[in-house]
């Protein structure tokens, strides 16, 4: 199989390096031949060829099974107004290759439960799958810059059809879970939230056996807080989706836990850890590298259809944990920290 | 002066009920001759007129100095699909009114700080000052309904002046408080959030002793769990401060603690607690009064100018709060509880 791989900016290139080491333990271990190849996406893209998504990177994706992407952005390029933007190359990838489901697990570690600002007693099992809709609503409707004009706008557009598939993929997820679906709308004031609303219900009638909740989106931040453990798969438009996934995060303790896949209708994927390029601590060795390799992970079982060689990897990141192995970001006060690369070192010892 | 009363649907009549006690009490003791007239709204205007917003209601507000609101909608009226809906007679009476810039405080007490998801530690000392957008953006802009057709679509459009009358709100209100804005927006993705953080950008030159901040939204949910006592005011547009304001209420320990005041161009302004209509508690005489007796002191600030009498509410009922009273929603485990109008006997004992 051949994975594209994505360094991008900050300490993206280093965590793509520690986990391609996994990625080829996995390989000898299991006989697989991993091919992977490196193309530039965000602000390194910009640097070197003007454009956030390169051609060249389009093709080189196009021609692999799967992409693993790290982390894009950076203060070099971060003026929001300014015309490239390194989150381009995001959208535009995301679109390109017709990702429409964000899928985000979040999951709370009792070790790591003085890092969660919220009660401990709050966040036990807490275990969340995010189906976020990652290529339609307001991030790619019509929309008008400011220019020299007085007005801007952007449109959140849902079809039909585009809800269904969010909402089969998310039930789905349900039922090889614990057949709970939380829909998150604002029914209550946006027409294209009425539509999203009625889809769902419809499609439910095909999973008799998923129990369908309906939430706005402004309780839903409250009842993430309130009531965490209490859900099973969240599924979301493209902006509540980003917010309540954001906000969801804190619960697994650091950004740097978190792991993402962005899936089309085959089994091609884009699999990325969740947190950005963190621009303060590159080449510091200090990076969590359990987000990116949970990706990693994600890939091999979503676009390989390799489970056993998934489950390695998370299995051999639990028993690390479990060793009190802690990058910077999950360390406790007075507990010792160990750097990117030692933390994959036990990993890899793991899996031999 | 003259307050048109919105009782509602829900708690909305038995919290409206124990405030217009607590009006008159202040009247009297600071010899003010207040006139309350009563109108429909929500669901139960439905039922008697079919409209959540009938024109005599809008009728006398016009004639009032300031518009009391308690609560709208319940299940009898909570189909977000259906055509005529409880929160429609809202948004209109925002609209009607002018009704831009909605003041939402949040603030922790100690005494409740078990009823906080957050660790006590972290919700020390703060005190927030939402300023939300409200009669623009995704909330007022052009959309189509699905209908018949698949698509349906709402947008979310900004003016420069819009976002400009906003910030000098948001601004001021920071220079009376602890000097310091954060702007919210999704300026790394929408056009209309790329106007809206240009705009705060340029408005915030005529204010240069108060610090600014942006965050993006998704950002910002995060930071509210983890630093929330460095936040003093926040501003928003109408949905990313509904989203926000809600996340943020968990704060106080009870949505039945705030207050909010909905503020136009001069002195006219209307003020309603944040929670709903609770129609599963109706009747029961268990609705926590403090958000709305917060708001009827908010009133007497902003529409009124009574400053004093304002702060007299307010000192009340930190100190019944002090002397142990709870009703339900924030009694701790084991604590007696009190009615709604035990509360408001106590508060009116401290105003005595
Ligand atoms: C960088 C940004 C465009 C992106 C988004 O909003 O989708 C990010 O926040 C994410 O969630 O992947
Ligand atoms: C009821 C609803 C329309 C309303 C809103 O979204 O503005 C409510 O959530 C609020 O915050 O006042």
């Amino acid at each position: 199989a051949t994975i594209a791989t994505l360094p991008g900016d900050g300490i993206g290139p280093e965590v793509m390096v520690e986990t391609l080491r996994v990625l080829s333990a996995i390989g000898s271990k299991y006989g697989h031949d991993f091919t992977t190849t490196e193309s530039l996406i965000g602000g390194i893209a910009i640097d070197e060829t003007g454009n956030p998504l390169p051609d060249e990177t389009i093709k080189t994706c196009e021609e692999a099974d799967a992409i693993l992407l790290a982390a894009v952005g950076g203060p070099k390029w971060s003026d929001p107004t300014s015309d490239v933007r390194p989150e381009q190359g995001l959208l535009k990838i995301r679109q390109h290759f017709g990702l429409f489901a964000n899928l985000r697990p979040v999951k709370t570690y009792p070790a790591l439960a003085s890092h969660v600002p919220l009660r401990a007693d709050l966040i036990e099992g807490v275990d969340i799958l995010f189906v976020r809709e990652l290529t339609g609503g307001i991030y790619f409707g019509q929309r008008k810059e400011m220019g020299d004009s007085d007005e801007a706008y952007d449109t959140m557009l849902y079809s039909r059809p585009e809800v269904e598939r969010l909402a089969h993929v998310a039930f789905r997820a349900a039922q090889g879970r614990r057949n709970k679906v939380t829909s998150v709308d604002k029914a209550n004031v946006l027409a294209s939230m009425r539509l999203w609303r009625k889809t769902v219900v419809q499609v439910a009638e095909d999973y008799e056996d998923v129990e369908l909740e309906h939430l706005l989106v402004d309780a839903c931040t409250m009842h993430l807080l309130t009531r965490p453990s209490s859900f099973d798969v969240i599924m979301a438009g493209n902006m509540f989706g980003d917010i309540l996934s954001d906000e969801a995060s804190v619960l697994a303790g650091s950004l740097g836990m978190l792991p993402s896949a962005s899936l089309g209708a085959g089994r091609f994927g884009m699999y990325e850890p969740v947190h950005g390029s963190a621009p303060d601590i590159a080449g510091q060795g200090k990076a969590n590298p359990i987000g990116m390799l949970l990706s990693l992970a994600m890939l091999l079982r979503y676009s390989l259809e390799l489970e056993e060689e998934a489950r390695a990897i998370e299995t051999a990141i639990d028993d690390v944990l479990a060793d009190g192995l802690r990058t910077p970001d999950i360390a406790s006060k007075g507990e010792a920290v160990c750097s990117t690369t030692e933390f994959v070192d036990a990993v890899l010892a793991k899996l031999a």
